[in-house]
């Protein structure tokens, strides 16, 4: 949404508890349930143990209800003035498309969102509003060359089946689909439409039967329950790029800019110790989590075990890839009398990104990836 | 603003107390306060004689506090990623250039937002937020020409020396300028930067000591008190052209999309008689009023005694011209019979463009140009 600029007077929310350690209502998958309806479950992070996540703990992000969708009388449609060959297409011919497979992970715009020191709009995700999948389908640049593409063409709408209306600031026009574009050099680039999560068929939670899968993109761009896909040869300025999941962008020689939300900025979180865990003193303790970065690959991840004085490199304990979280170990040996410490982990990618110590209230709740301070006690 | 969608059990405002029918604080000039401070002031529109409006009558629109600017330091800055040679103009600098001169109307986004049957956010101007000048000063053309421009240019980001911070929805992020683009070819077509209003130094509350004058775009475009003015090579999208001065456009085949409020659309207002105004029986009665449409001509403007049964040509008393009103008037022979009759004005451009009936409620607040009947009573 338009970011909302805190006032100084709002109550400082930081250090805030943990959202692991309060009382959830949790679903039988063991997903947090942050939204009743529509449909919004985060992913247990202290649980992390794999690069994949399983389907079962994969975190929900909805904005209308979920659709219900019949196979036999589901169409996809492919139009807009870039396209010279519209089309129509069953599931059936979907599937005469060459399959495609790739593992990315994907990142809910507005995850941890309620670390921000000032209370922001939209759901309180905690650290788990991102998972990694292996996704199969088709690559959109197959569907787009065979339904002709126009030299004119600039974005890709992808227009999902869900829709709704949202009463609250930023207010919809209406009832409206969801919806994303995505420029066509990225769409041509490596966007696939997935109709597998793991290898089992699109979950409805999930998308089905087909959803946009946009490797280092933010998730509000991987539609889900996919309808329809229109080539234009103008810039799209739909709802959910404008009025939400936009932020301000500073610029030195000019007043703020509004500008949509995109590329999954650099960052590594950790899973254990959770804040407030109780660790043995004089021990070994092995503090884990994940890094990414958005169409970069993790560089590096340090560890500081003192509030930010000193830092230690992490051991990557998965290949660093693009799209894709790295998985990090750091063995600590803790204090061998009792007290408190403040962990902290910092990931740097390629192009040399880092992660910020403060949020920019210009990104209002969404692009969250300052350092989160994790305090533990030692006994 | 991002315009605010309706809800259904809001209290229907219309037909509603023509603004000018109650009491009004009126300054020494005879203007309508709508807002102490910032300065938001209308012109009286029954008022209306004749195609120059006054300076002392004009309608002001602000959006922060007037600012207080010493013509010894001002300076205009020329800057931006696509000017070839950034200047730093003194006034004295400025007079150097070819002196121009230009009669235009310009026109609030918002005028007529009272009129609209649910309840908009914003200044709740009536008719009078329009007026008529001849503005003195010089092409923004020229002055690009000297600082030359680069051929990657796309948008002239006009600033002004007026600051503030909104704390209502959507917020401003943090305390920023006033600030507009224009697409470079609209630039360089007939862009003036003004420094005489009618013949006189511009007034402090017109902005004092140079401002934008946008032939055929609405107001906000007409940035005042002006100080900066950066071409770039990417689209500028600054808070008063996203989430303020923007309206949701529908598309047949896409999700309604978030548009910049640009050009003033094609519209004829009634100054006489007023709403509610008492008129003899079987007399004659000169309606009249002014119509003008963007970047077009008035074609032709009717007029309905009836409530829209039936249209009658009226006569237009000055040359249709375009940036500027065209004022007409009907000469109507009223009823014989005491009762109320219901007027209208509907004007149409040489480009067919006419009014709508209804207000669009995906236009917001902006952009109200539909007919609104005029009750009056025979006696």
């Amino acid at each position: 949404m338009i970011p909302r600029v805190q006032k100084k007077n709002e109550p400082d929310r930081r250090p805030s508890i943990h959202p692991e350690t309060q009382p959830e209502n949790t679903g039988t998958s063991g997903l947090i349930v942050r939204e009743q309806s529509p449909e919004n479950l985060e992913f247990t992070f202290a649980s992390l143990g794999s690069v994949i996540t399983p389907n079962e703990s994969f975190y929900v992000r909805s904005h209308f209800p979920t659709p219900e969708i019949d196979l036999n009388t589901w169409r996809l449609k492919i139009h807009g003035d870039a396209i010279r060959k519209p089309m129509n297409l069953t599931f059936e011919e979907l599937l005469s498309f060459p399959e495609a497979t790739t593992t990315v992970t994907l990142e809910c715009a507005g995850n941890s969102r309620v670390f921000i020191r000032r209370q922001q709009e939209g759901v309180q995700w905690g650290q788990g509003a991102v998972g990694t999948a292996t996704w199969t389908g088709i690559w959109l640049r197959d569907l787009l060359e065979r339904a002709g593409v126009k030299n004119n063409a600039r974005d890709v709408v992808i227009e999902g089946a869900d829709r709704g209306e949202l009463h609250k600031e930023p207010k919809t026009p209406g009832t409206i689909p969801f919806s994303h574009s995505i420029p066509i050099a990225k769409a041509r680039q490596n966007v696939l439409l997935a109709y597998k999560m793991n290898g089992e068929p699109l979950p409805p939670a999930h998308g089905f039967p087909l959803r946009a899968v946009v490797p280092g993109w933010f998730g509000m761009a991987c539609v889900k329950w996919i309808s329809r896909i229109a080539v234009t040869s103008q810039e799209y300025t739909g709802y959910f790029q404008t009025a939400d999941y936009s932020y301000w962008e500073e610029c030195d020689e000019l007043p703020p800019q509004l500008k949509p939300v995109t590329e999954i900025d650099v960052k590594a979180q950790i899973a254990r110790p959770a804040l407030h865990e109780v660790i043995p003193a004089n021990t070994t303790y092995l503090v884990r989590g994940a890094a990414w970065s958005g169409e970069s690959k993790i560089k590096r991840v340090e560890i500081s075990v003192d509030g930010g004085k000193s830092w230690h490199l992490a051991r990557l304990t998965s290949d660093p890839s693009h799209y894709l979280w790295t998985l990090w170990h750091y063995e600590w040996r803790t204090p061998a009398e009792p007290g408190s410490c403040v962990l902290m982990a910092r990931a740097t990618d390629e192009q040399g990104r880092t992660q910020p110590l403060e949020h920019s209230k210009n990104r209002g709740g969404y692009r969250v990836n300052f350092i989160v301070p994790v305090v533990v006690k030692i006994k």
